[in-house]
Parts: C-alpha cells; sequence; structure tokens
C-alpha cells in the first residue's frame, strides 16, 4: 500500500483548513487516498466540526484515515482567527511546510501538497525564497532554474517560462537557454509523472499571432524557434511557435499534453479560463511529487463556510496519481 | 423592413466565399435576414453549386434572397483558384471592400460583414491601412483611435486596447488617454449596439496578479487605475484593474458587459479558447454597423469544402442585431 499524502495546510487564517477538512469529508465519492494534514489544529477546528486526529506520524495516519482528518499538530502562539493573518501563523505555516517537506524528501510521505499561504506575512518571519516552489526545490537540492511550475486542469496543461515578474521584463528575460531548460523538465515531467512515453509540447510565440513572419517582433525567430530545434533532441513531438490566441481551444489542445508559454498570463489565462475550480498547480523537476490547489488564501472568505474543495480534491488527487506513476529520474 | 446586409467576399482564393454560400444554405436554420453578396461570383461558383442571382443593387437582392445568394459581382483579372492567392484576388478584395462599405455609409445596406483578407496581399496592390478596420473608419471618416476592436462570442466579450504590435512595445504604448478612449467607444458601443444602458466594463492589469501592489510592475498605478478613474465619469460601471488570469471564468465574466484588455493576446486568448468557432469582429465607434468573423483566409483549406460557416453566421447575425438596435451616437 503506498504511503499517504502530506498536505500542509497553508496560512491557517486563510481557507486552506477548511478545503482539507471538506476534501476529508467526501474523501469515499472522490476516491481519495489517504492523506494527512500537517500544522494547525486549532485552525482546523475553527473552522469545522468534524472528527479530528491528532497523530505524531504518517503510519498513524493511515489508521486513523477512515474515521478522522489525522493532523500532524503545529500550534504555536496566539489564537487563529480565520481571516485574519498573523505573524504567529505565517510561522506556523513556514514550521508546516519544512516538516511536510521533509517527510516527502524522506518517502514517510509519498507524495506533497501544499495548501495556500500569504506571501508577504511569510516574508515578514524570515522566509526568503519567492515562493513555496523554490523552497521547496531547495530542500530537494534542485536549482530553481531546473523545476517548473506547471498548471493542470483536466483538458489542459500550461507551463510559463518566465512567472512573477512585470511584464515589461519578459523580453529581455527570455533567452533560448532559458526555454530549453523548462522545455526539458516539461517533457521529462511528462513522461516520469504522467506517463506519456513520448510527450506532445506546443510551445507558445510571444507576440501576436507568433510575430507574423517578424512583422510583429522578432522573439519567435531569434529565441523560440532555436529552443524548438534543440527541444526536439529529445525524445518528444515538440511543435511551434504557435500563435497563443489560437492554441487553447479544444480542438488545438487535445493535439498536445503541455503547451509551453513565455509568461505567466499567457500561460494562466486559458488555464483558469477553463479550470478556475479544478486547476492544479504541480512542480516538475523535483525528486518528489508536490502539487497545490490553484488559488491563494482567500483571507476574504475563510471561516465562512464558503470555500470550494474543488481545487484541493483535484491536488489531492492528482499528487495520488502521479506519486503511484513516479518513476526514476 | 430593414435593408439588407452587404458582406464583401474577401479574398476569393481564401474561404470567404465559401463560408457566405455555407451561410445562406443555413439561412432558414439560422434566421438569417437578408444579405448579399459583394466580390467574385467566379469565386463562389468554383467552390459551391448552389443558385447564384447576379444583382446590381440591394434591393433586387431582397427580391432574390429567397432562392439564391444574391451576389453584386465584381469579377476581374485571372481565373481564380481556390488555395492560390495573386495580385488580381487582391484587387478584387479591395474593390469589393470599397463598394460594400459605401453600400453600408449611404443606407443602402443596413449592416457592413466582411470576409477574410490577406493583407499582406492587399499591401501589394497599394492598400496603405493597417487592416480593414482602418480603412472602413477612413471611408467613415471617423480617426483610427476612436474606433476599437470588440471581439466577441456568446458569453464574452473582449477589446483590445493595444492590437497588432510586438509584446515588448506595449508597456511603452499604453497611456492613460488611450486606455480611456477605448474604454469610452467600447461603453458608448455596448450602449449604441447593444442596447445596454449602463454598461459593465472590467478593465485588466497588465502584469501578473495586476502588479501586486507595484511588486510586479506599475503600470496598474501609473496608468491604468487613473484612466478608470476617468472612465467612472461615463454612465457606466468600471471596475479594475483585475488580474488577467481570473477575470475570463465564468462566474466572473458574467459579472460584466465587456473586458477592457490591454494588448492583443490579453483579449483574444480567452476569447479564442472559449469561441473559436462563433468569435465575431466587430467594429466600434463607427457611424455604421461592421462585423466580420474572427478568423483569416486559411488558404490551405480553400476550395475543400471543409471550412466552417460558424463564425460568418455569427458576424451575420450580430451585425442584424445590432444594426436593428442602433441609436444615433
Amino acid at each position: 500500500m503506498p504511503k499517504p499524502l502530506a498536505v500542509a495546510l497553508g496560512d491557517p487564517a486563510g481557507i486552506g483548513p477548511e478545503i482539507v477538512a471538506k476534501a476529508w469529508e467526501r474523501r469515499r465519492a472522490e476516491r481519495l487516498p489517504c492523506f494527512f494534514a500537517v500544522g494547525s489544529a486549532e485552525a482546523v477546528a475553527a473552522v469545522w466540526g468534524g472528527p479530528l486526529a491528532i497523530v505524531s506520524d504518517p503510519a498513524e495516519a493511515e489508521a486513523a484515515f477512515d474515521h478522522a482528518l489525522p493532523v500532524i499538530r503545529i500550534d504555536r502562539g496566539s489564537e487563529v482567527v480565520p481571516g485574519r493573518p498573523t505573524l504567529d501563523g505565517a510561522q506556523n505555516a513556514f514550521d508546516a511546510l519544512e516538516l511536510a517537506v521533509g517527510l516527502a524528501r524522506s518517502a514517510a510521505a509519498s507524495a506533497l501538497v501544499t495548501g495556500p499561504v500569504s506571501k508577504a506575512q511569510l516574508y515578514a518571519v524570515g522566509f526568503s525564497h519567492p515562493g513555496q516552489t523554490e523552497f521547496v526545490a531547495e530542500r530537494c537540492g534542485v536549482a530553481p532554474d531546473k523545476v517548473a511550475m506547471m498548471l493542470a486542469g483536466p483538458t489542459l496543461r500550461t507551463v510559463p517560462v518566465t512567472t512573477h515578474v512585470a511584464l515589461r521584463d519578459v523580453p529581455a528575460l527570455l533567452t533560448t537557454e532559458l526555454i530549453v531548460a523548462k522545455g526539458r523538465t516539461t517533457i521529462r515531467g511528462l513522461r516520469r509523472l504522467f506517463g506519456i512515453e513520448r510527450p506532445r509540447l506546443a510551445v507558445a510565440g510571444l507576440n501576436p499571432h507568433a510575430g507574423e513572419g517578424g512583422a510583429l517582433g522578432r522573439e519567435e525567430i531569434d529565441i523560440v524557434e532555436p529552443a524548438i530545434e534543440r527541444l526536439r533532441e529529445e525524445d518528444a513531438e515538440v511543435t511551434g511557435p504557435h500563435a497563443a490566441d489560437t492554441m487553447f481551444h479544444a480542438r488545438f489542445r487535445s493535439g498536445y499534453d503541455a503547451a509551453l508559454c513565455l509568461y505567466h498570463d499567457q500561460a494562466l489565462v486559458p488555464l483558469k479560463t477553463l479550470h478556475f475550480d479544478d486547476g492544479v498547480n504541480m512542480t516538475l523537476g523535483l525528486p518528489i511529487v508536490r502539487t497545490s490547489p490553484d488559488h491563494g488564501t482567500a483571507f476574504a472568505i475563510a471561516g465562512q463556510d464558503r470555500a470550494e474543495p474543488g481545487a484541493m480534491i483535484a491536488a489531492l488527487a492528482m499528487a495520488a496519481a502521479c506519486a503511484g506513476r513516479l518513476c526514476p529520474a
């Protein structure tokens, strides 16, 4: 039997605790594998009246999962008030992430699922990485340029080459090397984690109509096409550069396994337009499986029983499926 | 009874003639109003075996429409071969556009629908406008900065503030004035052509997460927010700047009548992802109604009976609906 999944609850004042508890409620209907929460048991109890099982390790979690939500408890500092983030809460989220990563790294957990955190709060307690992804990569001993963020929904997977940077800085950041690195990580991730032997990768252009042969920008010719040539040395079917506006409708996207996009919104706009409620963020290039729901802490609705667990359920299901398929890097 | 619609066939070697003929075949099922083609009758006959009625004016077209596709004929020069664009064909498309615009301007036609053209071919025969939209604007005596391109599908309308320019040039082109001008044209177009008394306009940000308060770019603060302030002086509900990735899913888009986007793909990616087959391009800010199907000449499939007329049918239906509602500027 595979090991359970470790779920870091994220910020205790966000919707993380609520959506993890709701996912546990639906464990049978959604055929979810055994998982356990890592984080503030107090935060879960503050928003949910269901049964909690305080456990000290993943093995105990397996025994408890059928009748209660297992929690490896990290509680500290001030009281948790849903919707009101605090520095104690941020430290709690940080500690929970650290412990959950360690359990996945040691193979005590089969995969890592991370709940939503507030970066601004984390920075205030000394977190020095751009985001959870970079933190996890470092703890796994992987250089940040070797990992890639994949956004995955039921009918589309996208990977942005550049992520959280101003749009005006994107053209200068795009290099053939960077596109090749993210493309390789994507191809290998599709093979290792999704079991696709010969992945089909569609690469987007940067400019309207993919530059119209240079009339609307030269990045396609100077940067993207050479990257595609090099990616064709992988055992994969690599196409592009495609005009971004015509590559995400149903007929086109059925022809590839992932779209390699050049900037944040090029990847995120089609993904969230189609899969706002069931999009999963997955980190490719790690020795472990790591997913997270593709939404934020939603402090504004925390504690009101309004949070939808769909994306958390999708993140748990995808983590379990990928962990079951994981083959050596 | 309203006047018929004038349909410029576009490039005779493209799919324009085929999709106009197919739209006529479905005129009853789709409840299309009377329309007539302007352009190469030879091009229609080359790809379609149905009945043509060569007419000399819109009134004759009305009499013929029930039993044949009325065509105001413009044939010149070399033979039409579907899929093989020629300079004669480009000149033909140019002449057809000129005549169709004139008929709409003179109110002999109630609206103008334009088929797909090849800009490269048009430039070679002396067409000096960036596209058909700018040509139509000039013939209507409207400055190009007073018109806006709206992309409209059944569940989403978007208007790009900048259009066919390289992505790296977008930040420098964006000004508060330009956003206000396009926003005003959009608000007034929604009122005049779509009958929406108090339009709801959602304005997109430029950067990931709409700049995250300046951390990922300052255009939202320096340029977009002041534009939104000024647009609120219109009789409209104007919101934003919104993070582009979260504003196009079903729940969000039901809350506005149009999204004002800052660059081509920001408007076109969500529109074509959702409405690839029934997206309509409409020009706002003109004294006439002008629509076109939101796709190109598709020379690669011309003459093979493979072209889908869905977008042309949608363009005809939207033109008719808007012409029927048109109120004074």
